[in-house]
């Protein structure tokens, strides 16, 4: 390899990886090699764009914290988490659909009784949600694990929020033993993602908007069924054709209803394919 | 895009970038996603696998600091930077070629005549380095400046040493009336490029080793002629086919000559093209 050129430099990396012990491994950096070159000699990358590139990589790990990750919002942004979702969450017909993570989920949450005010004094209006869990075949699925999240009224999440000290509008739930789950809240609301990173600098100088449609975060368990990591967005937000994200699927869509008490309600249920259904 | 799904997601992405006032902005991130998607599905990339993705661009990120530069060096052992070079640099036939920059540079160095010795104290075995700067006519190009760095005897670049407090082995220099320049300095050694970061944790996981061939650094500038950036490497070192950073030309080694005073010699002129030509 002492005349590499622009046309011969992609089989004298892959070379370089050539005794790679992980199989695995090896397939996805040369495939990542690959696309890498391709994408360089695609658009002919000059100097100052691959500088400029390099800047950006840098700025975007600098900014993620324990609390904050860029990486993950520039690949959200980009589509490849919801792609990289949809290819692994490919559900049997008839289950519920599964959508992006997202950056704000937390494994300590506190725990709620059935029917409890999850929102812990989050600002919003208040809303009750409703559903059942089940399997593929109709059968309810009871003490499935129910995960909720939400922004609140400000579009900001609990974690957003420095020195707050406890838990808004998040918590863990039981399914009884009709599979249902119930619990009181807040409204859902369109919310922006962060754009003071350079993720924000990505969208503003591609003229994108941040907006995220309103939704509420779920993650379902029940033993013997598949783990569901979704949302339900809520039906005529104005960002459900351009989510920032790419998270929307017509079948997470669902109504909240304003009721005649002034409080609102959204039913949803949840259907899991059982372990190794496909 | 209410049903997105591994086939379509990528359109979708594409389109949420049409406003993108930038033409080659607009170009670039349009070919980025395109085959940062196709690499994602080429490998059908798990969501596990994903997720140390962003583990690992978040570690290379939170390894950078103003003294070093990890993105810049993974680019390097994946060939882009060599590639990005190889793409720009398409030098005129006869005119010297060019190779990666490195980490290593810096704007300030210190300014030494003609003769002087550029080690500064740094490590390693006296070499008299000679040649000159000429143009693709043969004219010779008298005050051009001539940059020069290099690692020590024991592998390492001066900026490497914390607290060194002064330059080593680099310099700034003229060439004379005849376009010829020529310095004291120590031989080039091969070295290791940094292991201590994510660089070397993909380099250990994909048995490669982190050597680079011994070679010394040039950045020739004079007015009306294109800048040249590149190395001389060292003949017949054994890294020479196995670059770490895929940098070697052929045309670019020269011989570092034993004499029989025990110093080294190397010889090699520069050949420039003057701006404009291609």
């Amino acid at each position: 390899m002492r005349n590499l050129n622009q046309h011969n430099i992609t089989e004298a990396v892959l070379a370089s990886f050539a005794n790679t012990p992980d199989p695995r491994l090896k397939e996805i950096i040369s495939s990542l090699i690959k696309h890498l070159h391709n994408f360089a000699r695609d658009v002919k990358l000059t100097e100052d764009e691959w500088f400029k590139g390099i800047q950006y990589l840098t700025a975007t790990g600098h900014k993620c914290t324990g609390t904050r990750q860029e990486f993950i919002l520039l690949s959200d942004v980009l589509g490849l988490s919801m792609l990289t979702i949809a290819m692994n969450q490919d559900k049997p017909a008839g289950c519920t659909e599964a959508t992006v993570f997202g950056p704000f989920f937390l494994e300590e949450a506190p725990k709620f009784e059935l029917g409890s005010d999850v929102s812990n004094g989050a600002k919003g209006a208040p809303c009750w949600v409703e559903g059942r869990i089940l399997g593929l075949d109709g059968e309810p699925i009871p003490n499935a694990t129910i995960n909720v999240w939400q922004a609140d009224d400000d579009g900001l999440y609990d974690v957003q929020y420095e020195d707050l000290g406890h838990s808004q509008a998040r918590g863990i739930l039981k399914s009884n033993s009709e599979g249902r789950y119930y619990f009181r809240t807040i409204v859902a609301e369109p919310y922006p993602i962060p754009t003071d990173g350079p993720v924000g600098v990505l969208l503003n100088a591609t003229k994108r908007h941040p907006w995220r449609p309103a939704h509420l975060h779920f993650m379902v368990e029940a033993p013997g069924y598949q783990r569901l990591i979704t949302h339900v967005f809520r039906d005529k937000d104005g960002y459900l054709d351009s989510d920032a994200v790419f998270g929307v699927r017509q079948s997470l869509i669902a109504d909240w209803v304003l009721q005649a008490d002034g409080t609102y309600r959204m039913d949803y249920d949840f259907i899991l394919p059982k372990i190794g259904v496909k």
